[in-house]
């Protein structure tokens, strides 16, 4: 298995697939930069003339709310519906789902399209069950197991991947998940590290959409094993996220595999 | 007094009170990481549709008008007429102001909304000024005591605690005013780092809404310290910015009390 | 020539130029800070009220349509239009020439405002002229050699200077053209590069509007230069940032002087 999830990393490196963003103003930087690092080639594009234009030419396509308006909204829907158009897989980051009611019925509507993955923290997803199935009481704690629960319900109701990252990250595929133990505290001390993974996660999906559990599992331990290396070399959480560049660009295999940490039921 | 900033810096570790930032697309970045390594809880919001309801779960409202435009304008009006409604703390950075009629429009608009906090440099207070009171010269030299004077008038004119940044910053409040002189000149070459401070004053007005005075003198110390810390291991403004950060989290009670350095009169 | 270089990336530091920039969302923090190491003022503004009135107050303008829509491209045009009447200099990034028929309507249309420099890589240049010329058929192939054709019939139809960076930058006017060979690989594995480069000409053109190509040639020296000194220290993309920025500030007249390679005809 770990060997599998190296070669969809490599595949992301040898293939570089073009992943296109339409994301939030906060992380774009971080984002592209991070795919690069990862050695995809990262496109963002919003303009409603060219938005299914790039689509076309992408190889997944990554739809993040973070900093979200009326036009982006429209963005979102028009990208989103070309990639269920053309089969192209495409990962939603429901940011602040939740915190707001338009945030809410935004994301309501996005899971119309049927995204291939969902990327969120544990009480972003809990929102988004109750978004989607209002019958169902969400509590507002935010207990993993309660987040585990919802993920399922998420992922049985959309038919998506569901990722619910932290510190241990939840990968979840209908009746099945893994977990990953990855990663460092100090990495939520730095903006963008989920939409990173989700960029990543799109990445993966690109260069292996025959099955985007695995994908999903190949980005989050790429994101978790990078975050390790940076923060042995980091004195804070500006230098983490120079340090996490260079540990996407340059890790090898062998560092790789006797980082990788997963358990769970399948 | 030093004791008391201490405080009111430790307050915003262990609350991790929200900031809502309405701010420019230049710093975004950088101002949700200053956030995050200070201890506190960024959000970036500015649809019409969510924005009230972001300021009414905010603990503070930061509204920066660098890269402004006619759809973000009415997105910060509308938020700070919710924070003044609410009564939440918000603090206004005036990017620019004098750079354009439009921004000085634009700022004679918002400052109808009663500001907690004003912070600019020298140009940009004195500018303020000027837009405020057409009958009043400002000096288009920026020597610090015709921005004092500006300052004051400022304060007097709209209620609020005006901040001077700049080598020596000034916080001012009515008749009072302290100035601090830590900091360092390379802290110039980084782009966003007057926005960063607007947004740390932010951070302490929301857990010490009791006096904006003193949380924002707070902010403003932790500023020049944390700069001061960055500066000795940095070799360019570069590696400033990752140390400064990494400064800011890290930084403890003793080297903040034998650091900070300030005067003037209250 | 070299020394002229020199004169002109020092002019850069004494006169510090307003760079007013109308850039994409991805790189806008990495612009600013570029231009504020090299010595330059950066200015992000974009907003339809002001924009001409920024043209008017800045030394040069950056068009760059990497994450344009509706309003932005008006905002271009505005712009780009007051430079012209008012005879600043003004350069284009053509980011992603082609890959859009959007982005090849916005790109026509911007070039009748004749910019004084276009700035791209090789696929971006093929395409302009691909754009400007729909009888010339353009090879897709990003042969060096295809590039350098392109560039000068770019240069050849527009009147303007055309750079097209890459392992070697050429810089084209008309029929002569000079090629650096500085920098270094790791360069393409941050975002932005090419935009910050545009900027930095921006900054050159400035204070030495008298011979935009020569101004050209010092900026892609600079950042060639400065590329290499960060390459040496950096352990992957992630730290290179960085310590391009403190090269970009630290940068002296030796270092320059015996690192800058360049070659070509004139």
């Amino acid at each position: 298995m770990q060997e599998q999830l190296w070669n969809i990393i490599s595949a992301v490196k040898t293939q570089a697939p073009l992943v296109h963003n339409i994301t939030n103003y906060v992380v774009m930087n971080n984002t592209a930069n991070a795919l690069l690092a990862a050695g995809a080639s990262p496109v963002m594009a919003h303009a409603h003339p060219e938005v299914k234009d790039m689509v076309t030419i992408a190889g997944a396509l990554v739809v993040n709310i973070g900093t979200l308006n009326e036009y982006w909204v429209e963005s979102m829907r028009l990208a989103a519906q070309q990639a269920q158009t053309s089969q192209k897989p495409w990962v939603l980051d429901p940011v602040g789902a939740g915190a707001t009611a338009y945030r809410n019925q935004v994301l309501e509507e996005l899971l119309q399209y049927k995204p291939s993955v969902i990327r969120g923290n544990a009480s972003e997803i809990m929102a988004l069950v109750k978004t989607t199935s209002q019958t169902k009481g969400v509590d507002s704690t935010h207990q993993s197991q309660e987040a585990l629960e919802a993920g399922l319900d998420l992922s049985a109701s959309t038919g998506a991947v569901v990722c619910i990252s932290g510190a241990t990250d939840l990968i979840i595929y209908q009746n099945q998940y893994r977990s990953l133990s990855n990663g460092h505290p100090l990495m939520a001390k730095v903006t963008g590290m989920g939409c990173t993974a989700t960029a990543l996660i799109g990445a993966c999906c690109a260069v292996y959409s025959k099955d985007f559990f695995t994908a999903t599992l190949a980005a989050m331990a790429l994101m978790g094993v990078a975050g390790e290396i940076a923060a042995e070399k980091a004195s804070g959480p500006g230098t983490l996220q120079l340090h996490f560049l260079d540990a996407l660009h340059g890790l090898n295999k062998e560092a790789f595999l006797s980082r990788m940490q997963f358990s769970g039921t399948t």
